[in-house]
């Protein structure tokens, strides 16, 4: 049996992680089949506030759960032997709302009042894109996903507001349907898209026809022929954190490098 | 002891109402400490779809609980001994996005193949506004809630799309983060404000700065001193599913007549 990198197991991907022997450049197309999970570690008093903006938002914030007050395991529901320091394979930490730092590593940022969120990613919904024989663009062409801030403002929850980022993925106007049915039952992982379409994109306050110009993530290619769709974004609560620029050290996961998780993309399907 | 609106027993209410001998002009003030729900009344191929509608749009739609398929009967956690076709004041019938009556049961609209969903009501926050001494306008002049349509577009779920209703109510901009503190508790009915003063009113798309002339409800009163805040509005989901046009008849209760419910205020708190 050959390894590759999408039938490694998540527990091998964790341990290459926390041993600090894993070189692959990003977590997409890692472990086949497994969720991936968003982190957002915090001080225990943003923590209610925190739970409240994803209960409230589920669409770009969708929570698959958190860490006790001070412990660093994840829930064995979603990763056994899984330690939130050091089994993704890098990190984000942010003070007063800006980057500061980014390591293989938080143990020496997290503290006995610490508290780590996991967050649903669109990895899931993809494969079954991909099943559907509906490629999404980044993929086919070796990129990560054009994403974009938009004017739909969040509904705030104490400390946090701000407004949902959303991912794009181009397709024909009369694939949309399939493709609304096939990311439907993914509820806890973005599910059905949010918008698609010239007025879509208007409703949302994108300007950028060609896909050309997102403002997070690499440029697409909206072909001739093609509308832009648009989903909820697991950026959304980094995003809403980080703009409450929080005196205290904040970390997250550094973009396209995810937590991988022992579920499976379709434990996350209603 | 004297028997008040505010003190009859939620199962008095819903026994006068299948009795057809309730006569009070609205539930507003009714059984004080009690929830009240709307009602949506659909056929079951379409459940799944409001279902999911309710799970990503929670703060305008938050979905309290739900019928089984054909039997009228609410669930025993949320009302003991409760039918939804005529413990409810008033209902209002609809078929194709429009209503074509309104009447004080729906038993010859319930089928087989009906499912009722319950959701919440911002009725319960109210009474923790006031508590705290911070009376609703609206309250204070004896009118219906005024309510808007906004431009924020809602988390699309198959057939059910469209945009957020909000409910305002005005407070010196020195009593916000009072009332942000008094509501969030209430996760289930809508909890704390999504935008408030003319900063939120345009990222709403709502152009009423005296509150004179809302969409829905009753004309209020933003007073010098004051800005509007906005809540997340259960009329919401009937709208959505007014809008989607729906060819089947479709019931819901008839607005301010609500169904009283035996759980309490403090049972639909975080």
């Amino acid at each position: 049996m050959t390894v590759t990198p999408a039938s490694l197991t998540p527990h091998q991907v964790r341990q290459a992680c926390r041993e600090d022997s894993w070189t692959f450049p990003s977590t997409a197309g890692i472990c086949d089949g497994y969720v991936q999970a968003n982190l957002v570690i915090l001080p225990s008093k943003y923590a209610q506030d925190f739970r409240n903006l994803c209960a409230r938002n589920p669409v770009p914030c969708p929570l698959l759960g958190e860490t006790k007050v001070g412990d660093p395991t994840i829930p064995a529901r979603l990763a056994r032997d899984c330690d939130i320091r050091t089994d993704a394979p890098l990190y984000r930490v942010y003070r007063g709302g800006k980057l500061v730092e980014e390591k293989k590593d938080i143990m020496s940022e997290w503290t006995d009042d610490s508290v780590g969120f996991l967050i649903g990613c669109s990895f899931s919904f993809e494969a079954a894109l991909i099943g559907g024989g509906l490629v999404p663009r980044q993929i086919e062409i070796g990129r990560n996903v054009p994403m974009y801030a938009t004017k739909v403002p969040l509904a705030p929850a104490g400390r946090f507001g701000g407004h949902m980022v959303v991912s794009m993925r181009p397709y024909p106007p009369d694939a949309i349907e399939q493709v609304r049915d096939l990311t439907r039952p993914f509820i806890a992982t973005h599910g059905e898209p949010i918008a698609w379409g010239a007025e879509g994109a208007a409703a949302l306050g994108i300007n950028d026809p060609t896909g050309q110009n997102p403002d997070f993530g690499d440029p697409s290619e909206i072909r001739e022929g093609e509308v832009p769709v648009y989903w909820g974004c697991g950026v959304t609560p980094q995003l809403s954190v980080m703009d409450s620029k929080l005196p205290e050290i904040i970390c997250g996961h550094s973009p396209g490098h995810m937590l991988v998780l022992d579920i499976r993309d379709e434990d996350v399907c209603a």
